[in-house]
């Protein structure tokens, strides 16, 4: 099954009586080799089909930190939630300065389809999460496709709430912590969607949560995301008071919770994480 | 207080209601910058003084291991737990070939004062786990002293079960995941052994679990240990079997738990955590 699929299984690891997998497989849409994580609850060690969440991770990160740092994996094993977790970026396009900025190129993909030379080719992680991962991941293993969130952190909650809103049919729930909700007006979203898209801003629109709204898209189920007081980055990068203003203005529903004390790290999204999963799991029709 | 300590926090995060520490002070048993981690769950934040859980990495780890990767945090918080985690090794002592080796040298201190040159200078992890950090923390932060365990992964948990069975009236509780229980007969422990200790193999006996219960030591309290039946070093490395045998005839009450199909990694350490931190508290009499 998984020759058939093109997927090298990488390494594999009982956890909390289920299975993190790790696998390689050939990207059509990236036209690279592309790595991506998987944890399966004990749910699915018989075959049976579970709800699965696709957790999305922020600049510098790979398909492993989430999946480690997250201290997801007891609660995802409780409530019988998979979660796959994809890379941040192609890998080894071979542009020439692609590894040189932390905040772009390889692990800065933003989870969009780049217009742009030289990146147009490669860079299109947004064809990747939208489509190519999850019809190969769940073609490959007992997940419900029927049942499917996404969340994110960081540039990944930016991902989440974009690829969220953008086809909520196919994404049932979503969530974010300390996303990038208005990329289109802050460092890290004007350097990167100039890069990948170019100057035209009306291009960036379709990437930009807090636009999207504006623009008439919505989703069914609430929204959660959680953003720490102390974050680093509140200020410069986050702003998250942009979605609480267009959700309120769309009527969307939005559960926007400003949790005071905490900052940008993985110390913070460890310390609500399970309320992320219940919240998937409740609207996926699991909890 | 940190400043007359000789403390530099170097890091400080909230985390699950409470806060993760990162400290770097001069430690005069190493007579060298040493770094710890520090979890102190939400009931120490009024300055209430907290039961405390060491928790020694292995090969290759640091003090951010164990907290960011064990997964740990959520269950010590809720149970009021607090947890320090030491380096595995001096870092930078200057010993030519320190760091060629992953199994000796820096990321391996084995928790034990070296006598043979040119260890001997620096590598006294025994003394700074034994005495020096304990004072040092337990000064600086609300841990209660008088409620203390010491818990180890790997080389680890050999270091916790020999510290534990050494002073049991100083670690009052002991668990272990995947520890190196006899390391006078392995190639880990045969190889840091005798470049730390030197040939003389009575030297060994005190660095050994299995030989500490031979010669008579005891811990009043049950001591945990799960270790995975797919664990990559089992046969070679953690031979848990002459565990068990030594406590048996010691008449050491031992709960060594086989763990089918886990391995040696921390999606195994993850997966347990939680018992152990409850084996902890009960002994502890907090839970």
């Amino acid at each position: 099954m998984d020759k058939a699929l093109g997927l090298t299984l990488l390494e594999e690891h009982k956890s909390h009586g289920g299975r993190v997998m790790f696998y390689e497989h050939a990207s059509g849409v990236l036209g690279l080799p592309a790595r991506f994580g998987v944890f399966l609850p004990p749910a699915a060690q018989s075959g049976n089909k579970v709800p699965v969440v696709y957790a999305l991770a922020g600049l510098t990160c790979t398909q492993e930190t989430f999946l480690i740092k997250s201290g997801a994996l007891a609660e995802a094993a409780r409530l019988g939630l998979a979660l796959v977790t994809p890379d941040t970026s192609p890998r080894g396009a071979g542009i020439e300065g692609e590894a040189t900025d932390w905040d772009l190129g390889t692990g800065a993909g933003f989870y969009l389809d780049a217009t742009e030379q030289p990146w147009a080719q490669h860079y299109r992680m947004g064809s990747y999460i939208a489509q190519e991962l999850p019809l190969l991941v769940e073609s490959a293993l007992p997940l419900d496709g029927t049942k499917r969130g996404i969340m994110g952190h960081s540039m990944g909650g930016h991902g989440a709430l974009v690829h969220g809103l953008q086809a909520p049919l196919f994404w049932k729930s979503i969530s974010a912590f300390a996303p990038v909700v208005h990329p289109s007006v802050v460092p890290w979203g004007k350097k990167a969607l100039s890069t990948y898209l170019g100057t035209n801003h009306a291009a960036w629109r379709a990437h930009d949560a807090v636009c999207l709204l504006e623009d008439g898209y919505r989703h069914s189920a609430p929204i959660l995301v959680d953003t720490g007081m102390s974050d680093q980055f509140l200020q410069r990068e986050l702003q998250p008071w942009h979605l609480v203003e267009a959700a309120e203005k769309a009527g969307q529903t939005l559960i926007c919770r400003e949790q005071e004390g905490y900052d940008h790290s993985y110390w913070f999204v460890q310390s609500f994480v399970v309320d992320h999963l219940r919240h998937h799991a409740a609207i996926l029709g699991v909890a």
